[in-house]
């Protein structure tokens, strides 16, 4: 492989057994000069049979079902497509080697055009970033301090251990960042969305939460969409008196808020 | 609270709904010196009723069956005497606002103690780092280019613009890291669990893969201890037929050649 293609997809949803490509976009390298760009590839992409943009997904990628119908193509008609246009190139993306792949992937088999992995390289930004800057404990615990866990006289995977050089990372974080200890999050300000562990967030850093149910027959699904049937309104009941703390009905009630009103105001959940 | 209370806690498993607490672990700062330690605690804790360390767990955390029986207490017992303990205390711990709280607020809730959250603050070490340095692609353009994507024409959530600065991360991760191209992964290598997306890797940043299903009737469990059934076997047979593709095929018999002979010798998944 003689070039470097960085691509992206825009889909319908996060799920790549039930969603869909609508966006295809991709820029192409030489392997001499990365900072090149030598050829573009930018298409939409009409997905085959029912189909429509998740709530969510049409929030982040700003494309509504009306827009691609109007500017898209045939899935299969573009992959074919962009199968030729990559012949020649490695892949790369952002976060692509966990997400945007099982698309191209999917949607290739789909369409029964199958896609080549063999003899392809895969560089994902997103996975050599974890690479080159790891956040487990010791990774972070000399990040600040210069010394390993073990030439502090510290037994990583001991759990007295790790609150110790957890306790030195702290201080250390908060002198940086010139951090009072008022300045710090109660439960509510936080990443704790369910202190019983019955919804979670799964929404990438950075970007508007989106709360699922954690377990059971609706697990994985938006407790906002579910709220929007009666089957759903009467399993959260249920769970509401039987699962849900005292702490989680405070996160859904903020939850809910922001999605029927927009953007949270201020810096509640998943900052 | 006048104090910060740093801890961790040690676990049968990874599920906050089914696994339980068998070691607690804390040391006990001042607010104004966070750096001198003035308390400790560290108790192993036998869980009421019917348990077992999952094989996972016990390779993590060293802890056996027997040696919690040995030297641990009823769990009632450790945390009454936690709860005096952090009864001046806000909490701290490495993501602990995401896992160690669950198991403490469960573990509270089930032996009739209660957990109150009211009040107090809670610092999470590595959701402050996520925050200190975040990863979308915008934050690690501007890392590697000191600019925003906006300064250098981009459009952040167009699709084009998004694989065009994917390109610039590439090529300064490569610069930095004194990379060649050959020393890219090929799928084989990488973080491509399955590129069709049906099992999905869950073990945490630097730890051994941990390879579950990502759909149906055995979604979220280890394929390896799946093979330890013959409804398991069963089930695996029917997706080798119908749902593997042939990469995911080649990292399930990697995964378990690396749990039945222990570590990976060599570098492939996960790394």
């Amino acid at each position: 492989m003689d070039r470097i293609a960085i691509y992206d997809v825009e889909t319908t949803g996060l799920d790549p057994k039930r969603d869909h490509i609508v966006q295809l976009s991709a820029v192409k390298l030489g392997k001499k000069n990365m900072m090149k760009i030598i050829d573009k590839f930018d298409a939409y992409v009409i997905p085959a049979g029912e189909w429509n943009m998740s709530p969510a997904a049409q929030e982040v990628t700003g494309l509504s079902k009306e827009f691609i119908l109007a500017h898209g193509r045939p899935t299969k008609e573009v992959l074919m497509e962009f199968n030729d246009w990559i012949a020649d190139s490695d892949l790369g993306g952002y976060n692509s080697n966990r997400f945007d792949i099982k698309f191209l992937y999917n949607e290739s088999q789909a369409c029964g055009l199958g896609f080549d992995m063999k003899g392809r390289k895969f560089y994902d930004v997103l996975a050599m970033e974890c690479r080159i800057h790891p956040r487990n404990l010791g990774a972070i615990y000399k990040n600040y301090t210069g010394k390993t866990m073990e030439d502090s006289g510290l037994d990583a995977h001991n759990s007295l251990s790790d609150t110790t050089a957890t306790a030195v990372v702290m201080a250390h974080q908060m002198m940086q960042e010139n951090l009072n200890w008022e300045d710090i999050d109660t439960w509510q300000e936080n990443q704790i969305i369910s202190p019983e562990g019955s919804i979670r967030n799964t929404s990438m850093e950075g970007h508007e939460p989106r709360l699922v149910m954690a377990f059971g027959k609706w697990k994985d699904q938006d407790i906002y969409e579910m709220a929007q049937s009666p089957e759903g309104i009467s399993y959260l009941s249920w769970a509401k008196e039987n699962v849900f703390s005292i702490y989680t009905l405070q996160v859904i009630a903020e939850y809910f808020k922001m999605r029927k009103y927009g953007r949270s105001s201020d810096h509640t959940i998943n900052k």
